[in-house]
């Protein structure tokens, strides 16, 4: 009988070719390269890997990333710590698949999404999720992201959206800013571990969510590729990516827990856009769309 | 009598001016601006403040950005904790001047410094230091910065330059690139507290190195600052700078503590440089001068 990590590993292989090939057809110029790699594990054996995939400098994506990956060995009694298990070193596998894609125009939005199953000790769990950052903010397709990842969820329980829309908004959050990394989407992990639910139930969820993604987001990138910009609304741009960065780097689990645990660094940090800014003390005429977005990222909305 | 503080804090403030001097002459073209914030404590009350200084879109500088602070509140326990203070609630004052100089050109290096005093209920303390990251790696300009460095430690004790050194290359390392940030330079802290160093050498020591800042690195800057350069060695710049961002949003002990401990977002994070690239996995060819940088810094060197 196959296990349950075979088949969530043959999933999101499947998910990521969907994605991928979905996403050469909007570019219609660059394709996506593919970069296979085997993981060594902390007890020195072969710990699985993984296939990366990664587009750049597309005529409508400037870098996008789509990793697959399969890996197992012994965690660390620290790390499993963090994870909530006990204190002490457990075999683990986890597979998953996970994109960042950061269009080269302003008018369209950057998206990351994240579908993943794990088994730590005699635990098992999924997670996930989807979210939406936006450089200039269209309602419209703020609320065309959430309604199809409402759709996705509502086939498994009316009680999903709203609960995993809030798990984004208070996990997509710095600080130091005051603000959300974007207008939000869905974030939930745990899943069967904590709360009974059912494994078939969930696998279910993370296929419906992950095929759920190209209708989520090629929408928007077909309705907006063709709108000009200027310099001025590109600057913005890479300066909103930097709040991108900080994210990632200052706080996002998943980037520390690769790092620490001596992911492939490359593929951790595939996330980060191509070009960043900072510029000190940035300042938006109130009322323009730049302080407008601002705003919105200082409260989260109901989008559907 | 002037408290070694309002002392620290005038001689930290004598330094900012002296540099920000000596690099608007160097770059004939743009001048700092200059920005003065207060803080409000933890507690609600005045919490000192600052004076941050910027130079953007120089002829030679990118961005250039020298902060001068002194601050005084009550420091929470549980920041007192890392600092190796009792973990109860302390009053605390600090004062430092803190600098990050971005060149335009990859033909200059990009250089950090920073000193500074603290006191925390019954403890006091200095801390300092100063490196190189150059994009293009010239042996003179690594000797140069290191002789200056040594001299100015050397004056006041011939053990310090070597102990610095070291502590430097062990500080500014990012552990999953496997790679020191840059050359080096001298990296010190709680000088006076944990070794019974006295206080006014340490002053003294802090006031050499401080004027000493212009001396290591103006006459890099005029080598250097005429060189031609590339497209393709610009790119490689702002790869590297990846890296500076890696490290200061990743591991820089002074950027965490500043964020939270509610310090001034925008002065903090003037240290990041002003546009910055990710590429995926990107290939040097062996011999070239990009692959022989990165080969320089996965093995620290005596300069001196």
């Amino acid at each position: 009988m196959t296990s349950l990590h075979e088949r969530a590993s043959a999933l999101f292989k499947e998910i990521q070719s969907h994605i991928c090939s979905a996403l050469e057809t909007v570019d219609g110029s660059a394709l996506f390269l593919s970069d296979e790699w085997s993981r060594t594990d902390a007890n020195g054996g072969h710990g699985g890997g993984g296939l990366t995939r990664i587009l750049a400098d597309g005529a409508v994506f400037e870098k996008a990333g789509v990793n697959f990956s399969s890996v197992n060995g012994t965690m660390p009694a620290s790390f499993a710590a963090k994870l909530g298990a006990s204190s002490e070193d457990l075999p683990f596998c986890a597979t998953g698949v996970s994109l960042v894609i950061h269009p080269r125009s302003p008018m369209l939005p950057t998206t990351h999404a994240n579908y993943r199953y794990l088994e730590l000790g005699d635990q098992a769990w999924f997670g996930g999720g989807a979210d939406l950052t936006p450089y200039y903010l269209f309602d419209e397709d703020a609320r065309h992201f959430h309604s199809v990842l409402k759709a996705a969820c509502d086939k498994h329980s009316p009680a999903y959206y709203p609960r995993f829309k809030k798990w984004c908004d208070e996990y997509f959050f710095l600080p130091h800013r005051g603000e959300t990394r974007g207008i939000g989407g869905i974030f939930y992990d745990y899943l069967g571990r904590d709360d009974g639910a059912d494994h078939e139930q969930l696998f279910a969820l993370a296929r419906d969510l992950g095929f759920a993604f190209t209708d989520q987001y090629v929408p928007i990138v077909e309705r907006r590729k063709a709108e000009p910009y200027s310099d001025e609304q590109r600057h913005f741009q890479l300066q909103r990516r930097g709040r991108y960065v900080e994210f990632n780097l200052l706080y996002d689990r998943g980037t520390h827990f690769g790092l620490q645990t001596g992911g492939r660094i490359e593929s951790i940090l595939m996330s980060l856009p191509a070009l960043v800014r900072w510029d000190y003390c940035p300042i938006y005429a109130e009322g323009s769309p730049e302080a407008r977005l601002i705003e919105a990222l200082k409260t989260p909305r109901d989008w559907v």
